[in-house]
């Protein structure tokens, strides 16, 4: 999927929510644990209900992994039934990887070709030849880390290098990577004061925005600092939407709570 | 595994050898391609053939995620095989994940106790919160990446920051984490020169070296600059190993390779 049809999707569905699929057995509704495969019995419950106010939905793949082959497989069924029933909904396997060259290209074609995603997040620390090999598939994206919405952040992304955060100097140095035109960003809803300066680094790209809701970001200031004429963020929550109700209502509240975060968009982008 | 059994096995054999298992299809001996499981007909074999001569084996994630499910059951019977015929052996889980809070603790999980790996390779952009999960299982390690061997490890790691490159940083940091005596760290050998520096802010540290050989690190330097009195290092060697010949003789050769280095190794433990 392009950045232009992406922006299309969130003007159409006047939303620019992202819904992590953190699927956790010992979190979803007990009800549901009698079933062959609960974590995907659980995904495409989540998927029914929320995906008209959505435009992404991100599977942390830590926690499909947690469960061996089961979590796998169930990550494989989570992924194909997106692409078979919602093709137009962007994808992003939250996987953080970042290794050398022939293992970047195996992790890219694991999530590119093997899974089929639209994109893979990517961790920065090991520079070019770690990032290069995610940016080699037309229609693909590679997500990567430059200021996340974690405490942990301030041990080493914002402290200052030559003048510069460290996180800056990431944005910087990736934006002259060969197609970095298939780069976004991770940007943390907590540290939105950031936002500004960011957008002087990056004004085009797509930001992928954690930490609004449970992790105490503000929507508003994410849209004011971050939103360019493409729209350009992509707002992903995860807790207050999947772990919405314990109940068998789970996937009813979870609609709930992605329509009113969907109505709260729809504002900031008219 | 604690790092005092670690070195015990060293002096035993007289090796500090790991070897790494990047199993690829495309380069492994035709004739296993007729197998029911050829990554893991492969890895038994080499296993079966080196295992005298090192210390430590440390399956690339990557390359079995590639092949997806059929990939994770290889990758499972691998480290099955290596706990049940090996369990002296330190096993490495190269995963280089990196993720914050109840993300890590899901893949520590993944890898300490679903798939019985004794470490875990991890990435320090996040910061504490996505190191010390890892840390919180006895007898189990992270060995996170400090001062990779690729090229791109100049665009970050080697940076200035307060007069300080950033790896630097990294050491420091991490050193004052919670159960940081269960940290090891990755530190290539092509940079054998810094190993020097390194020693003063870890100076009894695990590190794992990767580098020598094919990425033209020399084991003298890195003995040189890194061994310590526990020994402290472990190299590791892959493509020179498991793909010495692409015939039939593929075990008989990656042996042969790998007693040569372990025979280069017993000398620099004299």
């Amino acid at each position: 999927m392009t950045n232009r049809e992406l922006t299309e999707q969130i003007r159409k569905k006047r939303s620019f929510l992202c819904i992590g699929l953190d699927t956790d057995l010992d979190k979803i509704p007990g009800h549901l644990k009698q079933e062959e495969d609960p974590l995907f019995s659980f995904n495409k419950a989540i998927i029914d209900a929320t995906h008209e106010y959505c435009v992404a939905y991100k599977p942390n793949i830590a926690f499909y992994e947690a469960y061996g082959l089961a979590g796998w497989k169930a990550l494989e069924k989570t992924i194909e039934y997106l692409n078979e029933h919602h093709p137009d909904i962007f994808t992003i396997a939250d996987a953080k990887r970042g290794d050398i060259g022939n293992t970047a290209t195996r992790y890219a074609k694991a999530f590119f070709e093997q899974l089929n995603f639209d994109s893979v997040t990517v961790a920065p620390y090991m520079g070019r030849d770690s990032v290069e090999p995610f940016l080699q598939f037309p229609g693909k994206h590679a997500i990567l880390l430059a200021l996340t919405s974690n405490q942990g952040a301030f041990d080493f992304q914002t402290t200052a290098y030559e003048g510069k955060a460290l996180y800056e100097r990431v944005l910087e140095t990736a934006s002259a990577y060969e197609h970095s035109e298939r780069l976004m960003y991770v940007v943390g809803a907590t540290k939105a004061e950031y936002l500004q300066d960011i957008r002087k680094i990056v004004p085009g790209s797509f930001l992928l925005v954690p930490g609004v809701g449970a992790q105490g970001g503000s929507l508003q200031e994410v849209c004011k600092y971050g939103m360019t004429e493409e729209v350009g963020l992509l707002v992903n929550s995860t807790r207050a939407i999947i772990y919405a109700s314990e109940g068998t209502d789970f996937a009813e509240a979870a609609a709930a709570k992605a329509k009113e975060l969907r109505d709260q968009m729809a504002k900031e982008l008219l």
